[in-house]
């Protein structure tokens, strides 16, 4: 019986395999679907960005996991297998980096670092350039939403967060539904999306939406680009409804080398790299996951195939 | 009698007069030296960047206050009334400005925002890139280093310090003297300048003590142009040893156009904005100096003549 790994490259299945084997020496690991001798051996595969139908092909698959927090590139696929659980991730290093990198971006923008790079005389000498927002609104609360809420709130930011259903989560100001969001975003100065991609959360940022945040605010988002209208994008920027975009997530990756993002002066990309999964850090919980798959035992981070994460 | 103030209009002299006479409407205040009409009635002085000589003017001065963090631009006047006190300004905001700018700086360069920003496809799509080192160092553990000493330590930083005499700061390893630096550079990732100016720190920062320095440590300077020997940076970067510099101070202000360090790729340079003199928030310490000068008590923030700051 085995554990597959179909990763890209990037991603780095082989470093992944031998985290595995630091923990089960005796474990029996196939690095690459193309590598599979047995089909009838797989009984877990981990996989990201996988072609569809792979997993068609191990009959006595007990569970999937995706390689990462999300599981929409999972779920992506029409072809899976009936009835076999699929899990996702959450770690806390992947949190930290993701944190991290949020309060990067917040911060450069309220001082203007990115002016400052282009030319340091765009603003008179010894005038400080800070802007003074102090609201950073979340979409989505979930683990990593909570973990950056935490980071945000230690570092003197007033932080409010909304999510399908009703949250609470102690020193965020939560809402969740229509009038929630509308709410919530009027009072914005950052808005960080971190939702799960779902019928629900696609195209949820647009004209329309964006046009209710605080005029000025500055929009991240590190979720998924489909929850994103990106034609809808450029004229609140030009507008100055926005005062700026940074963008990890596209919804072509990688980002065409045309796409007008990437010539907009107020657009920062960075190239899905918010966050990264650090197989040291995520090998036990992989682990846990296969024995208790093979075991028949209730899995970690189990996908709701109902509401889509 | 009155209280004179006598700034650049970058720092918002009518700013600091407003606050001041929101405090005490009674008060007397000259804004700008040239509109004093009875240089007898001159009591205290708030000043930065003063004409040279300026001060002899006026008999009855009980005290000069500084209108920054430092003290070296008073000093630097080599024709002040001899005996007259000197104060400076430590507040909390200025202190947080500070702090933040540092963090972002840091975080900045931890994840290569600013390279992403020139061109996203410096690194392969999905790779994470972010430098793993967490120590960082602060020069100086005055009021500003203390603070941001806590901001890093809460954010998850190894935090170090270097001091003239040693001093004890709750989770921060203390070094003083000359081998207390190099043992203190030796393991540091991120080196932060606060120290004051005096003849002591002046040209502190050269080619001996950066190459000290873990190889690829990165190098803020929001203390005193003075420190850092300019000449030696750009082989420094050139070479690796450092992996860049931050610079928000410079030998001359404002900086020169044709200066070296305009061009170089690894400097990013600010207009000497990583912290400010908030009016509102600065009136009331000047004011109780101004009382405690009038009334011949102990004045906060007096300088220490034989230190220099």
């Amino acid at each position: 019986m085995s554990l597959l790994i179909s990763l890209p490259e990037s991603m780095g299945p082989r470093a992944l395999c031998s985290a595995l084997l630091d923990l089960e020496p005796e474990m029996k690991i196939v690095t690459g679907h193309e590598n599979v001798q047995n089909p009838d051996e797989v009984e877990f595969a981990v996989v990201w960005n996988h072609p569809e139908g792979l997993l068609l092909n191990y009959p006595n698959l007990k569970a999937i996991s995706s390689y990462g927090h999300g599981a929409d590139g999972l779920l992506a696929d029409s072809k899976l297998p009936e009835g076999i659980p699929l899990v996702r991730l959450t770690n806390e290093t992947m949190a930290e980096w993701m944190s991290e990198y949020l309060l990067a971006v917040v911060l450069l923008q309220r001082r203007q670092l990115l002016q400052h790079a282009e030319n340091p005389n765009f603003i008179e000498w010894g005038i400080a350039a800070r802007h003074p927002g102090n609201q950073l609104s979340i979409l989505g609360l979930g683990y990593l939403g909570k973990a950056a809420a935490k980071v945000f709130l230690k570092n003197g930011f007033e932080v409010a967060g909304w999510s399908r259903t009703p949250k609470q989560v102690e020193g965020v100001s939560s809402f969740s539904g229509n009038d929630g969001l509308t709410e919530m975003l009027k009072s914005t100065d950052y808005l960080v999306n971190l939702l799960p991609l779902t019928t629900e959360t696609t195209d949820l940022l647009n004209t329309e939406t964006l046009s209710k945040l605080k005029r000025g605010a500055y929009l991240i988002n590190v979720g998924r680009g489909q929850t994103l209208v990106e034609e809808d994008l450029i004229p609140l920027l030009d507008d100055g409804q926005l005062s700026g975009a940074c963008l990890d997530v596209f919804r072509t990756e990688p980002l065409a080398e045309e796409h007008p993002f990437r010539k907009h002066k107020k657009i920062l990309i960075t190239p899905h790299n918010s966050s990264s999964t650090p197989a040291d850090s995520v090998a036990p919980q992989i682990l846990e996951n296969y024995k208790r798959a093979v075991s028949g035992r209730q899995l970690l981070n189990q996908v709701d195939l109902t509401h889509g994460y």
